[in-house]
């Protein structure tokens, strides 16, 4: 069974199963278990961290319930906290793994540019009020764009196969004082994301310049590249099968 | 002096000040008086209730402080928790009155409507499945506009001196699974957007026809107007003086 989810980060501790900690996975397989009388395993499509929020997760599992897919939505909603909600159930592919099987996915990182703090999107968008040179931004944003290692650009110390990683798209819109950073690759190292967006901060702020980025890729060098910004920025908006 | 406010009214028993209730002017009279040593108390342009946000509320308060009036924002927001902010400050005029003074008022009520709840909205728009028809609900929202006796909209029981209103604008705007009721008057009875706003959900479900409505605001009969929606949906948006 393949899943579409859409939840608020902001009260738990990732999507991960931990002992100890509320997270997403656990609460959703509670609700699924719940309704099917079944011990239900999810595997998501993408690992969110504490307080990362998703639009577009997938998941999948193996069920022998009898609820209609059709039903199943609402079934699970019934048994969720309202922070999380299934958005659509299908029959997966015969060997469908919500990870593996993602040819891509997409992520946005939204930054409240503006003078003063946002109450209503606290939660929603990293509050940073120095003004920021978009178009350099954009310039720098290009040169992520590819198949490069981006070492420089995962949290020191994380296990990886490889650190090489497909950039299809990375653009940035100015809407009003938001300004949303969204990014499409084969795969994302640990706080990538997150990374990118903080390097792409200090380029906006000319501490960086736009060009220097495609040697900050090559040097591997996670102290040349900016900081890791916080999770309530980023969501991940979609996968792509 | 007059502020400029925005405030997520989730976790707050609305505006006004109440015992034994946590409300924003309580918390906001709190960190202004903590800052400026004076005991503190702040009119707002409108008394938002329970649930209710506001992205451009507006008071005024009096004091002798010394504080230059350009740093008070920071000042204050360094008091304040996160779900309040200062978003600007100025002197007021002479004689000014945060709502006596108010020409007219923007509220928005936010509808997300789409098959499945969305967590990421929750606490800011109200949650309605079932398709609505849009262009009935623009024809019925001509209705509104101009100056009526809006005592079908009003919560029954409210105190009241007179029940004329004038409705400069009332727009209605689908974006994707958003829509977006803005609505512009002099002013504003008690749960008057709500339930003006659960009034269109009725038109756009084909249960009261546009045409209808000159004739529910003429009847002056709360009993054929809508239901009053829930407040996350509604937001103060701005003030004009």
């Amino acid at each position: 069974m393949k899943l579409l989810l859409e939840y608020d980060g902001t009260n738990y501790h990732g999507w991960q199963r931990q002992k100890n900690s509320r997270t997403i996975q656990e609460v959703l397989e509670e609700a699924i278990s719940a309704i099917t009388g079944e011990k239900i395993r999810v595997t998501g499509a993408g690992r969110t961290d504490a307080g990362v929020h998703a639009a577009g997760q997938v998941a999948n599992f193996k069920t022998n319930t009898r609820i209609p897919v059709e039903k199943l939505p609402y079934a699970i909603n019934s048994r969720l906290p309202d922070d999380i909600a299934v958005k659509g159930a299908w029959v997966a592919p015969e060997g469908f793994h919500a990870r593996i099987s993602a040819k891509a996915k997409v992520y946005s990182y939204t930054i409240y540019n503006a003078p003063f703090p946002s109450p209503l999107l606290r939660n929603y968008a990293y509050f940073f009020p120095l003004p920021l040179d978009v178009d350099a931004m954009k310039e720098a944003a290009n040169h992520f764009v590819g198949a490069h290692d981006f070492s420089a650009f995962m949290a020191t110390g994380s296990p990886v196969k490889s650190p090489v990683r497909q950039v299809n798209r990375l653009e940035i819109d100015r809407r009003q004082d938001l300004l949303i950073i969204e990014i499409e690759a084969n795969g994302f190292l640990y706080n990538m994301v997150r990374i990118i967006a903080g390097t792409l901060v200090e380029v906006g702020l000319h501490k960086i310049e736009p060009g220097e980025v495609a040697s900050i890729i090559r040097s591997g060098d996670r102290e040349r590249a900016g900081k890791t910004l916080p999770p309530q920025g980023l969501c991940l908006l979609r996968v792509i099968y």
